[in-house]
């Protein structure tokens, strides 16, 4: 690898708790994301170059400077564990918008570890990067939780409970259904979020949210959409967000109107995700996001097999 | 089916719980069970003719009053549901013992719908007994949950969200593993025990131990006895109870030293269960039975293999 030459890597935006499993699920979504390149400096320390957006502009909200960007964060982590005495130089290019309830950190914490790892002498497996993204991913988000790196980094539907961390399991994905992601045109705060939440759950909240979970879990493995729709909901943490959110409820409406298996809050907001048989998706966004214009926010919505890819690195 | 003969079905003890999914989950055992022996009579309704015990005697503690025996409640729930005009006598031989936390009432209960079923003349599927076993165990237990009637029911291991009652999910058994029951000779009230537990769990403790269920069913999923290890835990309802238990403490470790994939109290005890590789299952049952009595209480011990048969008719 020549120190002038860049490697890139892409990671996707993700929806975090899928409904079910709050710090515990996390689901891929396709055609949006975070794009991280690296080349080695000769001077040691991690730097970042500039952060633009998807319109090819400096990116007015995010710092260059190194402590305080989740890829920087992240890509110091893993360099200084497996690097060598030279630098990394960054530029990250924002895909996915700010606040949106869509992994925005995580994904440029995952691209950037990707990247990062296509210039140590002995690469990493996939599996073994997910601590390093965390660790950019824990300074934004104010908590340690891997529901939007985990599938942002190895793709598809994860199962990543924080007692269990740094391990991580991909679950098979029920075939013929979609996720529909709107992004109403507002930004949430998550750590302000997480900061809010009731610190004590009931018996009774424990035992439905746990029981939907496991529920959503065998559906899952046993390709059952109808279960699914039984078991996608949100008894705990919902109901304490979605008032950040003004449009929810009734883009949530407009989502079940049309059919979809269950609908909730993306992350922490504001972004909206729904699933749906794929034939159903794109009436199920269509009419998520005229409910989202008739409150009057402005949206954007993303259509993706459950399947979703992870991070990879561009030729 | 001549008024005049009894059919008999056997239902089996069970592990509820697992550790990990209080009132979410339970286990089948091999070789402890109660039988119970239906006829119709020609006086309605439902009625108990006796109740033994396993040494042939009629037993001294439990009533022959069918407002106040789980048997001749499912029995009766299922008889006004789908029976005639005619009524039913019911005998309860009772082999597992009472409140012990091996789903005893769930096993009478069990036993009582699956012979009354025979009797009905468009017998229902198994799975569609399930709630009015229910009606019989939610007498005895004080709450509706299926962790003791559904394996009872289904045999092996069963998923069975109070969220999603009346229905229930076998879930694939890892193959080489037992479950091994230990029995101290003492008794546990389980609706006494569970009008003491603690009304509301900490996020973080709701976070670990949803984590820990979801973990186990992928484990289960995919033959992982690692993995089992892992997550067979119980952070909130053990410390709670454990002290009813006073031998709980060196049964568990005893459990743990001999490789146990992991040991905690069989529903609400004084049952105390572990699971282990088939190989070391021998071994783990003479450290438990050892550990328990040195710590003064007397005990039996069940080994079995995770797939251990449901309730079944006898010829």
């Amino acid at each position: 690898m020549s120190t002038n030459n860049y490697v890139t890597a892409f990671a996707p935006a993700s929806i975090g708790n899928v409904a079910v499993g709050y710090d515990t699920l996390g689901l891929a979504i396709a055609g949006a994301g975070d794009r991280v390149s690296a080349r080695k400096t000769e001077s040691a320390g991690i730097t970042i170059k500039e952060v633009r957006g998807l319109d090819g502009e400096i990116h007015a909200n995010l710092s260059v400077d190194p402590d305080h960007n989740t890829a920087s964060i992240a890509a110091h982590a893993l360099w200084k564990a497996h690097g060598d005495a030279s630098g990394v130089e960054l530029i990250v290019l924002k895909g996915v918008p700010l606040q949106s309830g869509m992994g925005s950190s995580a994904a440029s914490a995952v691209a950037a570890t990707v990247a990062v790892n296509a210039l140590l002498d002995n690469p990493l497996q996939k599996p073994e990067l997910l601590p390093y993204a965390l660790e950019g991913e824990q300074y934004a988000s104010g908590g340690l939780h891997a529901d939007n790196v985990a599938p942002s980094l190895l793709g598809g539907l994860v199962l990543c409970p924080t007692s269990l961390l740094p391990d991580a399991w991909s679950l098979p994905t029920p075939k013929g259904i979609s996720s529909i992601l709107v992004h109403p045109d507002m930004q949430v705060n998550t750590a302000e979020q997480r900061r809010n939440l009731a610190r004590s759950v009931t018996v009774d909240q424990w035992l439905a949210q746990q029981g939907y979970l496991a529920g959503f879990i065998a559906a899952c493995e046993r390709n059952d959409a109808d279960l699914i729709r039984r078991c996608l909901k949100d008894v705990i943490i919902e109901p304490q967000r979605k008032s950040a959110v003004p449009c929810f409820d009734a883009v949530k409406e407009a989502a079940l109107k049309t059919n979809a298996l269950g609908c909730s809050l993306s992350g922490s907001g504001p972004g909206i995700f729904a699933l749906s048989l794929d034939a159903e998706a794109h009436n199920v966004a269509i009419a998520m996001e005229q409910a989202c214009r008739t409150m009057g926010y402005e949206c954007q919505s993303w259509i993706s097999p459950m399947t979703a890819d992870g991070a990879y690195l561009e030729d």
